[in-house]
């Protein structure tokens, strides 16, 4: 263990998010045979009473409140964002301009502009954005899958992030509906995890066309985004994300159709993947229920959660960053995931098929 | 019996939907207490050699193989067509002309136009239309629990038709994908049925947006069909038809999401229905998965499948012809499914939102 | 149609059973393509006014109250015996008798000497049992699926037939739970099905350990029957029956499980079996969600209910009838049903294990 | 934080267990807010590459190989033990006899005989068995749901644990399947945690009839055991496990039918729990798909795994020694537990029923 390279972490933000980052950054060893000691020095935010209980709990050996301040300092390696969206772009600039490895949380930004001019910034170093859901064992198997063409051809792909908090009246005021601080509402939220799996599934999407709806009273941000997608694949889809489909808590669900076989997927049953191969006997076809294993974790039959999505994405970022390989998704994969955003957007906007602009 | 009134039935069509209304007709006394006599008169069609089968089997006293001639004859009263798309319009004015009692296949035509004059020929006469999942237990259930009330202020609609035998190369040529005799591909075959299952659970449909896809080489007619949808009520929702949906043979379903509730349906499991509660105890609340009974059929428990939906349709039809009520759907139903249809595909020619015309 | 043989036949009871035959006979020949003509010929019970009102739904020509002289009418070819399971002995030995063939409702008879008696009486002539649930197309797909090796070596086998209705007081009181009418409760009721499943699919029985209980106050029937099965095959198992399981309306279910696949399956999602194939590769094992289709009846996709596991029987009685084979099940398979359940009966008295007596 | 009390452990095992001990003792103060510091002192094992391994991996902060040594020194206060079960008594007997706060994995022992010694050398002294399942959510949940009268008097339990890796020949050799090592088969492995369920959510058992079977060529422990139960609350029910349940990897479910609801569970989907309320409205009553959350971990809709059993168990184990309350389950459930498998057991060798001794 001595031999291990010391990386000091720098958590900026202290909300849920950097709750399952922290999670993350104590589990990762126990898990991963990664050459990196992780030393979790420093939580940053601007509620002390919080900050003080985040270090406390979860370790963080100091804190601070004045994030620039941070990327001065010499003994940080990595810088960590876990902020409202409307924050990434300038701390993550400002970590990559000092050198820093940033990793950071999803959407990345709040414009294509402030994405691309992030990306540029990292672009060549070590870098991750937390679409932590394909690291999901049963959407990675997916992809496997998909690599041994068992999904064959694709023809449809189906993405719909639903939840229902949206439409509770009891619940606090949160930056995720200010449109300061998020920018958008279900878009950037949640559609950009239907987007990111969509395009790590089912490659680039060609053009869209998408409407919005807001159906709080008072709310400036989009409470529904609803998509038709033609891929470049040539297969054809629909993305749709909500905070208004009563009934699920967190159901990020997609499916996909092709000439060989099928899958279906829902986070709320995330150990589950349904599975039909077309190249069955014909009587024999229809969904299997696999119970997808990770055996990084535990033994086959023995589930992982939510916070194993963070802890595996965190575990490939370090094998990766070992072996001096690109890991995925990093910020220029988020950046198309912005370039998505950014269409759809202007389509609902414009009522107008819009294409997917790429550069 | 014997003070039952007699109604002469000819069936115009000899394929799969004729089988299934054949069994309608020999059926609906033994569930439904109707004040009629059915009497199976004559079929029609123009293959005499699986016309005298379907005769035989299925108790038809007499053949003919000139539809024309059978409007001429008093001695029946309900004409039911069971004919490729194209052949509806012809037949049905034919039909309302000679004075019958209309009972026709969906979708009603191949366009507004011819629609629109079925509806007016028979306007005020009793008519039907065979979009008989809304028979289906669980949908009128449905109805029953929107009624009550049960799903409040409706914010989400999700109706997706998905069959797979489209990519079957193995599978026969049939008229369904002839764009002469079937006027569309999934738009009159299957997204029919979804539209009106949409209209009769969540309301007019203001606008919408559509694309189309055809997967088959040499296919000229459409094989999917994706359409983002704005409802009169305020809510929004998808609609989607593929005959390309590998994995699924049969999948007619829909979701509806609303302020108190939601319900989740599907053809393949069609006596279930899951359905959300949303004025329970919060830790309480999740679908429930209901097993809808319609008691006029088996006890509780004692499943129906897919003929008694037909058989629902025609009893309920017959009652309301004893009761001079209007029948729903009938075939002023079946227009504006017809000019939702034109407006997906004006919707899906133009790459434009196209508003629905109601007139 | 000219050419088919009449066969006469005469319905002994006039209840629910008595109706879902009738409903068979009805419609057999619409599905099946038997030699035979059937004659509603006559149907006999104790109610008048119940009694015309069935002749009249279902087309039975005539009407009796005494079954003693139907058996001696030379124009009647079938004896069909829905009554209550007291009478199935006395009835069934009559036709068998006077040379009818004789259909009987399970469970056979109350007692093993009853049943002895009434399988030596029809032995070698044509006969069946009502044991509907074989014709479940996903039961007799389970029965090809182990005829196929695709089951393998059997380890385990689960029976349970889960009813509610006994913990309702609101329902109103039944010969099913009048032990001189039924001659026991869930026993002969449901567990008799759950039997002849076992017997079907897994084989022999070689001896069981049982217990029963009745929860209803002044109910002098078993509630709930629970069973250890040694199978002659070498797997072990259990059997379980009750009226008390609140939540399943009518949940006939099993599970199988064999050295390469295995089995489960519920009559409330009758159109479905799940299997899980343990020869495919070890990732791509789970339970498939078959929807299972019967193409006698309709299309792929559109599904069958609770009438067609009787038209289906009826249908394959007449075929073996027509092409002189045995038909199972007959009252054979009926009496080692029996001589399980007396074994169960023995067991749950004795509080010993017993050994099924097969002679 | 150092106003904390230290808590300095010792591990003895260096298994599976071992593991998911150490993550639940690294992972307890992240998610509740016990008073302790917890000290990972030391790890003792007799495969010393192994142990190494471990420590570094999961912090131990010291090795050791011989565990009497470790029960003499005064800086160790809780052994935990996670060993093959027969070494549980000895290493138990030795730590409680030493004055250290004692936790051991489940099965408790090998006999009642060490189970009852057991028990007695740690009553009224803080203890704890690893049963970890009565923390699934769900399972505690339905906890809940019992003591709030939503099930109501009891009439059915079902319990049955399914394992399909008894017929995997790939699979090495194991302490598992060692009598010498492991006391039984399935019944101290995985019926273990049935009864403890059983015991849990319905309370004392009064009586069993039992069967035991191994289909492996020469193997000496049961692959299958399968008991009928009388609960001393009037219900009946099964417990079954078994290591041959092809299709299932880790299928630890359970049934529970009472007056006014009942609930499904199954730990493949422990995020999960079908609970039917009989006292709603009759056409609204079915299982209703609950998933159920812990918000001591992640947000609602977020769910955790198999190592959060451990971990929750751990957080208030280490609440009840802070208040000072007895914390269940510990030696005393689990000596109960004992009981009936060996009542389980001398009911499968002498094949009759066996009263479960409480003494």
């Amino acid at each position: 263990m001595s031999a291990k390279q010391r990386l000091r972490v720098a958590l900026i933000g202290q909300g849920s998010m950097g709750r399952a980052h922290s999670n993350a950054f104590h589990q990762v060893n126990h898990f991963f045979d990664t050459p990196y000691d992780l030393d979790l020095a420093l939580i940053c935010g601007r509620n002390p009473e919080n900050l003080q209980r985040m270090a406390a709990r979860w370790g963080w050996r100091e804190t601070a409140t004045d994030w620039r301040a941070v990327m001065d300092r010499l003994d940080i390696d990595i810088v960590n964002i876990a902020l409202p969206n409307y924050l990434h772009s300038e701390v993550a600039l400002a970590a990559a301009g000092a050198g820093k490895i940033v990793l950071c949380e999803k959407p990345l930004a709040t414009s294509v502009d402030d994405a691309r001019r992030m990306a540029q910034a990292v672009r060549g170093k070590p870098n991750m954005v937390w679409f932590n859901y394909r690291r999901v064992p049963s959407v990675a198997f997916t992809r496997r899958l998909i690599d041994q063409n068992r999904i064959g051809a694709p023809f449809h792909y189906r993405g719909f992030y639903c939840q229902e908090w949206g439409n509770d009246p009891s619940r606090p005021p949160s930056w995720k509906t200010d449109p300061a601080q998020a920018g958008s509402g279900v878009l950037g939220d949640i559609l950009s995890h239907a987007v990111d799996l969509a395009l790590y599934l089912n490659g680039p999407i060609a053009e869209v066309s998408a409407m919005q709806h807001t159906f709080a009273a008072n709310r400036q941000v989009d409470d529904a985004t609803l998509v038709l997608v033609r891929f470049a694949n040539g297969s054809v889809g629909t993305l749709e994300a909500t905070r208004f489909a009563t009934g699920f808590k967190n159901r990020n669900a997609f499916e996909l159709h092709g000439a060989r076989g099928a899958v279906r997927f829902n986070l709320e049953d995330m150990n589950r993947l349904e599975f039909a191969d077309a190249t069955d006997d014909r009587e024999l076809q229809g969904f299997r229920n696999l119970l997808v294993n990770d055996n990084r974790f535990w033994k086959p039959g023995h589930i992982v959660g939510y916070e194993h999505t963070f802890i595996a994405a965190l575990g490939e970022f370090l094998e990766a960053l070992h072996a001096g390989l690109r890991f995925r998704p990093d910020f220029d994969d988020a950046l198309q995931v912005e370039q998505v955003l950014a269409a759809v957007q202007h389509s609902s906007n414009s009522k107008a098929w819009k294409a997917v602009q790429l550069k």
